[in-house]
C-alpha cells in the first residue's frame, strides 16, 4: 500500500485527492472517494454557500472519513464559502483563481489544512510563504482552468521552491502516472477526469458517454485570446468559440458564448452546444466504475511501478 | 547504471537521445553525447544534403561511438538526406513532421534503426505497422514543433498502443524527469533543450545565455492558427507574433514574419527580432556544463529515484 506524509497530515489511507471540479464534484462524489481511502473534495465553484454546506452534510451523512471543500476564489460567493468551510471543520480546503492568504488565519483556527492549487513558481513561493500546510501542482493537460506549463516540468519546479509537501495534479489516470509523479518529487496526486466516470459521480449520462469515448486528440484548450484558458472536449462549442476567438471577435462576444455552457454541460448535457471541462487524460479513461474501484486501480496500479523501478538500474 | 533494451539495439552505453534540434545538433555535439554514453544525432533540418554528410564525418572523426540523424521529412532535401543517412550508415534515424514509410526499406537494408517521432497515438499504430524498430513519444511542453499532448498523457498513450520500445520526450531535464518516463512505461529518454546548454553546443552566446535565465514562464507556443505550432522563449518575436495570429493578420504576413527567424537565432542571436526555440524545462537549465556532465546528471540523477520507489509502497 503507498503511503506518504501527506495520508497523516489529512488522516486518509492513500495519498490521492479527488479534484475539486465546478459543478461536478458534489457531496455525493467527494463522500464515496473519502470512503475509499483517498480526499473527496466538494466543489464550491460559483454556488452559493448554502449549498456548499447542503454538501457538506450529505458528504457528512454518507462517510466518517475526511473530506475536502474546494474554493473558487473568483466566485461572488468565496467569502461565505471560506466561513463555511471553516464553521464545518472540513478536513482541507484547496484553493484555485487566486490567493487566499485572506483566509488562512480563520481556516487555520479551525484546524483546516489549506491546500492552495498553483500552476506557476512565483504562486507556489507565494503560497508556501503565506502558510499553506501543501500545494497542489496543477499542470496544463489537466481540464477546466488551465496553467500553460505542464505536470512534468511545474512539478519538479514547484518541488525546488518550497518546503512543503507536493501533490502532482494534471494528467494523471492511471497507476503509470501516480508513479511517475512521486518520482518527480510529489508525495501524492490529485486526478479529476477520471472519476467524471465514476458511478457516484451525477452528471449528465452524455457527459459521461462523451469522456468514455474520447480519443487522444479529444480535448482542446479556449479562452487564451481572455487569458481564462479552459480544457474541455473537442465540440461543436469549442470549434464555434475557436473561430470566434481567432476571428477577432469582440470580448464581449466571447464572454456571452460560455455563460452556463459549463453548467450545461454537467446538467443538460448538450453535447452541441455545451463545454464539457476534461483534461487530456480522458483518453485514458475507459469504464464506468463505482468510486472505490478507481481509488484502487490507481493506487494498486503504481505498486508494480515502483517495486519494479530499483531494476532499472543495474 | 541505467539499463534498457534500447541500448543493446543501438549499442549505447545510456537510454538516453539527444534531441535533433534543427539548426543546432550538429555533429560536434552529437559525438560529445555520443562519446558520453548517449545517442547523439545530427539535425538534419532544412539542411542541404552536403551539409549532413560534413557533419557526420566531423561527428565520425570525433567518435567511434554510434550517433544518429535526425530528418526533417517536410524539407526539399529529404530524399538527399535519407539517401545520405543510408550510404554513411549512421547507427539510427529519427524522423519528424512526417511520414517515413517510403524510406524504411532502403535504411532497413542499410542497417539503420529507425525511431520516428510521434505525437500521437495513430500515428504511434502507422510507425509501428510501417516497421519502426522503436518510437520516440514527444510531448507538447518540448520546444520546437510541438503537438498537444503532455508527456505525461501521451507516453502512457503510445506505450498502450505499440509493442515497440518507447523513448519519452518532452519537459526532461534532470534524473526525476528521466525516473518519472520510465514509470510512464518508456524505456529511455530524449533531451533537447538541457543540450543547448552544453559547452559543444555552438548556438549564438546571447541564446544560451537566454536559455540559463529563463524561468517556468519562459516559453509561449506561436503557430496554432496555421497548424505549425512551435515552443520557443517568450520574447519581442513572439508577442508581435501572436498579436498578428490573434489580430486577423493574413496567412502569408504570419509565413513572412517567420521566415530565417529560427536559424537568426542561431547564428546570430538577435534577441528582439529572432525565435528561439525552447521546450519548457529551459527553466530547469542553470549552467553551461560539457556534454558528458549533463548525460551523466541527467542518468546518475535518476538512480537515488528508481533505488528509493519501492520505499513508497509499505
Amino acid at each position: 500500500m503507498i503511503n506518504s506524509p501527506i495520508c497523516e497530515m489529512l488522516g486518509i489511507q492513500y495519498p490521492l485527492f479527488q479534484g475539486g471540479m465546478a459543478w461536478i464534484a458534489d457531496g455525493r462524489l467527494a463522500a464515496a472517494v473519502s470512503e475509499a481511502g483517498g480526499l473527496g473534495i466538494i466543489a464550491a465553484g460559483n454556488s452559493r454557500a448554502d449549498y456548499v454546506r447542503e454538501q457538506i452534510h450529505i458528504a457528512r451523512s454518507l462517510t466518517d472519513k475526511p473530506f475536502g471543500v474546494n474554493i473558487m476564489l473568483m466566485s461572488r460567493y468565496a467569502d461565505d464559502v471560506a466561513a463555511i468551510a471553516a464553521e464545518e471543520r472540513v478536513a482541507a480546503v484547496t484553493t484555485g483563481a487566486g490567493n487566499p492568504a485572506g483566509y488562512m488565519a480563520m481556516w487555520r483556527e479551525a484546524g483546516v489544512k489549506v491546500i492552495p492549487v498553483v500552476a506557476s513558481v512565483a504562486m507556489a513561493k507565494l503560497m508556501t510563504r503565506a502558510g499553506a500546510s501543501a500545494l497542489i501542482a496543477e499542470g496544463g493537460e489537466s481540464g477546466g482552468h488551465v496553467g500553460e506549463l505542464t505536470t512534468m516540468v511545474l512539478v519538479p519546479l514547484v518541488c525546488d521552491a518550497t518546503d512543503l509537501p507536493v501533490i502532482a495534479a494534471g494528467g494523471i489516470a492511471d497507476g503509470r502516472g501516480v508513479a511517475a509523479a512521486l518520482m518527480l518529487g510529489a508525495c501524492g496526486v490529485q486526478v479529476g477526469t477520471r472519476f467524471l466516470s465514476a458511478e457516484e459521480c451525477t452528471i449528465h449520462p452524455t457527459y459521461k458517454e462523451r469522456i468514455l469515448k474520447a480519443t487522444d486528440r479529444g480535448t482542446t484548450v479556449v479562452g487564451k485570446r481572455l487569458d481564462h484558458p479552459i480544457r474541455c472536449l473537442r465540440n461543436g462549442f469549442t470549434r464555434a468559440y475557436s473561430k470566434a476567438e481567432y476571428g477577432g471577435a469582440p470580448d464581449e462576444e466571447l464572454e456571452k458564448m460560455s455563460v452556463g455552457a459549463f453548467r450545461g454541460a454537467v446538467e443538460e448535457g448538450n453535447w452541441t452546444k455545451n463545454c464539457f471541462m476534461s483534461g487530456q487524460s480522458a483518453a485514458m479513461v475507459h469504464e464506468i466504475q463505482p468510486a472505490a474501484v478507481i481509488v484502487r486501480e490507481l493506487m494498486e496500479g503504481a505498486e508494480p511501478y515502483l517495486k519494479g523501478a530499483a531494476a532499472w538500474v543495474k
